[in-house]
């Protein structure tokens, strides 16, 4: 089993209420390659600069990360990004964007990268993804976007979203995307375009589930310290996807059970993922903290139905 | 057992994206007591006017309701509150608030009402909270409020809050109540104040438990058609505390898979009210309709874990 994915390779400096850092390791694509890693092999497919270092490298190839298929761009510069956060945590306030190699990235993928099982297209440009996707026979590919490209690029969007097995949005762009307020219509009305599965992101209230069989939801695991939410949805999507990859679910044979399965994986990922600047969290944690957690956030949202006695008054 | 309730009896007037109702039943204290009504028996407290009539209080006693404590003033006309909401549902826009005979309303228990075991103080003034717990010696007292006493009452809402057992807010509420922007220390702020129980409603997003054992969250039930949220915290807090007294459930004794099955029925209850304008879809609600919404939503929540094979890079 292995595993494609496409993404930003970012240079992040962010500020939240609770500390800030410069120009850490970041992006879609190593946040999801990061999660995934724990599941699965994992190809991370986007370009950098000449200022994108051996101890860049270093963070995705201890996790076991395939970077072949990272372009490095001499005398370019990685992508950039400037951002910080208030007290409200759910919303980023970005202060400075630079596209630098991505403005002129043209994905080229190796064999291996074309032949994975799972693709994950990461949020970038849609004519990107679908230029991407037309190169790989994954099984299963799912998508990621943002309100940028509903906006700015929405036929684009909505042909790339037509060629896909799973969209993974917010629900607030979910519902912007489908222009339904309710977010079980806004999920069979993407159905409806051509996905199968359709994952609800919810920030710290969890998320939900859509398949022809019906819903799932889940909340979001509590925590005491979030220091810094960038690339929560990349890892609940990387606990995903790399969970049932790891598994050989298939898209059409993929259970519920699976599916429910992943979820899970994908907020315990994201969970641990806000616990630290960037990748920090991260890179320190293990299969066992995973298991332990999945175990743990199964009590915190379980409960057993019984018989209850009849009231006195009915 | 017995539930003693206090709270707003009222005539709202509402209008959604899927339809509008004049002057229809509603208020705290009737969502709270129709939801509560399937579990235990419940005693309402509150005041109305003359112009509330016998199909008024059918609705109540239909459901087996005990309105002994429901003082009609002669001449005096029944709160009421009129407002709107546009696609954002979690919003209400009120646009008119008559408090009418709730203005000079001092409550006056009936020994009935005194000795229940259970006690709701619905969101009214934090003044009139207090004198109505002074009155009664239930061993469960839980109590709402909103963000127009934390701004204009602060004190007297502490002061409140500081005897009760149980706070239920809005997430945001508690946030705004406590200063802290961290759930999970909101809550536990709130517990320093005397409550050892602490309910975060979140709208369609569910809710959270909170009690010195740990935490608890359940998502909301997906309805793909919301057609008024009015009184869906209410109905939430009427499962929920219905469903505590109907199990015979002490404060300090509830056990911890007690207190989760009453979060549960609470999100089931408030899942029904929203269905219909007001009361009018739990008005036709049975107890069996309840149990299989349950026995639905545990579906659409539970995932198994279940050992993962190794994945072929780690």
């Amino acid at each position: 089993m292995a595993l494609t994915v496409v993404g930003s390779i970012a240079f992040d400096s962010v500020r939240t209420p609770f500390g800030e850092r410069d120009r850490m390791l970041g992006g879609s694509a190593v946040h999801f390659s990061l999660a995934a890693s724990f599941f699965t092999t994992v190809r991370a497919v986007g370009p950098v600069g000449g200022d994108f270092g051996e101890d860049e490298f270093a963070v995705l190839r201890a996790r076991g990360v395939e970077t072949d298929d990272i372009e490095q761009v001499e005398g370019g510069e990685t992508f950039f990004w400037r951002a910080h956060y208030g007290h409200d945590l759910n919303v980023a306030h970005t202060d400075d964007t630079q596209l630098n190699v991505f403005g002129e990235f043209e994905p080229k993928l190796s064999p291996a990268s074309r032949h994975t099982e799972v693709l994950f297209l990461g949020n970038i440009q849609p004519e990107l993804q679908r230029r991407v996707r037309a190169q790989c026979d994954a099984h299963l590919v799912a998508l990621d976007s943002m309100n940028l490209w509903i906006e700015t690029t929405r036929q684009a969007l909505l042909a790339a979203v037509g060629e896909v097995d799973c969209l993974m949005l917010n629900d607030a762009e979910l519902r912007m995307l489908t222009e339904e307020a309710n977010l079980a219509r806004a999920a069979r009305a993407v159905m409806d375009m051509g996905p199968s599965i359709v994952v609800a992101k919810r920030g710290e209230y969890g998320a939900a589930l859509f398949t022809g069989e019906g819903f799932f939801a889940i909340p979001g695991y509590l925590l005491e310290d979030v220091r810094d939410p960038t690339g929560a949805g990349d890892s609940f999507a990387g606990g995903f996807l790399g969970y049932l990859d790891g598994v050989g679910a298939e898209v059409a044979g993929a259970s519920d059970a699976e599916l429910r399965r992943a979820m899970a994986y994908g907020s315990v990922l994201a969970s641990f993922n806000v616990e630290g600047f960037g990748t920090e969290r991260v890179q320190t944690l293990t299969r066992d903290e995973i298991e332990a957690r999945l175990r743990d956030f199964k009590r915190l949202t379980h409960f057993e139905e019984q018989p209850v006695p009849d009231s006195p008054s009915r």
